[in-house]
């Protein structure tokens, strides 16, 4: 069922979701507030943008041109329902594509910034996944991994550009890795822990193309207040 | 100048420090208590003992035998000194040389278990530094860099074995890549942040040889409350 949601927190915006797809959770919110967008940044990537949550909240921080490219067409027609009733039209552009094919539509080094809210589960030979289902796809490396991401990543970033990423924790090691193959040297990671006395449930990452070697740790997002409403580290970015 | 000092919040052991030289800090209070040690453990080696700060609180944890190797003639008759004082020679052996050099002297495989707490900073061609001074040794990889340490841990530890170490957030990309090339899987992290709202400068790291991938974040340590007292986090440790 298709149903027009507030986009949490952010009461000028307005987000289609269909209720039987899968929807944008507080993820959406943290890694458009975390990547760090240079004041001259022309052109943001978003990588999977599925209804297109990570661009709306994108334009309350920036003014550049973002493109969210979702290979899934009913997200992509709730997106651009949702780009269209925000009036954001002149400022964002969804294309109903796959992103290891239109990459090559785009000039090498276009973009300042990428984002990416990826697919989180890897797929296993005897995984038993029905690969057509549209949730499957958004949650499982069948049609993106973090191989294609980063790879795509070193082409289409200037020298300099940085792309941030929103995963699991434990696969935050093949992250590291995959990011220093391609040349994209991490710098920045903070961590999102549901309550202060438990372990991180989310990891926000940035890596920047062709940068030198040197991390930050930022302090800790703790999610929930003990009583399960979020705390002031998250409804801080709630306009 | 020589003195005996309460080693901070462990009230029943007491440890031989020289004021000119380095000394132990938080790191050695952290390290001992992050390290996950197996009930049935026989042998734990601490590499760059310094003046036995972490075996003397591993004595706290566990009944496995502690190896504590130092290549510092003065940190390794201070270690010694505080092992004889505190009764504890039956559980420490101190030896004074190169871990490079008496690597082979143990059987490979020989360690359940490995702590470092290592020299922080890099050496560049260009450094400046008397390198032959205490301190530097202690602070700098002259003597010992993070290659060094996973080749060792690669052959000493068992299968299965963990080797935990304590650094600086900045070097944890290379520490993980580092452990890796050694096959040494990275399963353990925890951040130190000095206070709650601060970046952190510390990173307790785990790996276990021939681990399966596979990450967890624990809660953040927040190392000092508002009035710059030690935190709960910290002072849990103390007995």
């Amino acid at each position: 069922m298709e149903v027009l949601n507030d986009l949490i927190g952010y009461k000028d915006l307005k987000i289609f979701q269909d209720t039987e797809m899968f929807n944008f959770s507080l993820d959406s919110v943290l890694l458009p507030n975390f990547v760090d967008i240079n004041n001259d940044c022309k052109n943001i990537l978003d990588i999977g943008t599925g209804n297109a949550p990570i661009p709306l909240i994108l334009t309350t921080l920036t003014d550049a041109h973002i493109y969210g490219v979702e290979i899934q067409e009913k997200s992509y027609r709730l997106a651009c329902k949702s780009v269209e009733y925000n009036n954001l039209k002149n400022q964002i552009t969804i294309i109903n594509d796959d992103i290891n094919e239109i990459s090559e539509k785009f000039d090498n080094e276009f973009f300042d910034t990428i984002v990416c809210n990826p697919p989180f589960f890897k797929v296993f030979k005897n995984s038993r996944l029905n690969i057509n289902e549209e949730k499957t796809i958004a949650r499982h490396e069948i049609k993106l991994n973090l191989d294609q991401i980063f790879s795509i990543c070193k082409r289409l970033l200037k020298t300099n550009g940085n792309i941030a990423m929103v995963h699991r924790p434990e696969r935050l090691i093949e992250i590291i890795e995959t990011m220093r193959k391609y040349k994209i040297e991490p710098k920045r990671i903070q961590f999102v822990h549901p309550k202060a006395e438990l372990e991180a449930n989310c990891v926000l990452i940035e890596g920047v193309k062709n940068g030198k070697s040197g991390l930050k740790v930022l302090k800790s997002i703790i999610a929930h207040n003990g009583d399960g409403s979020y705390s002031s580290d998250v409804t801080c970015f709630f306009s």
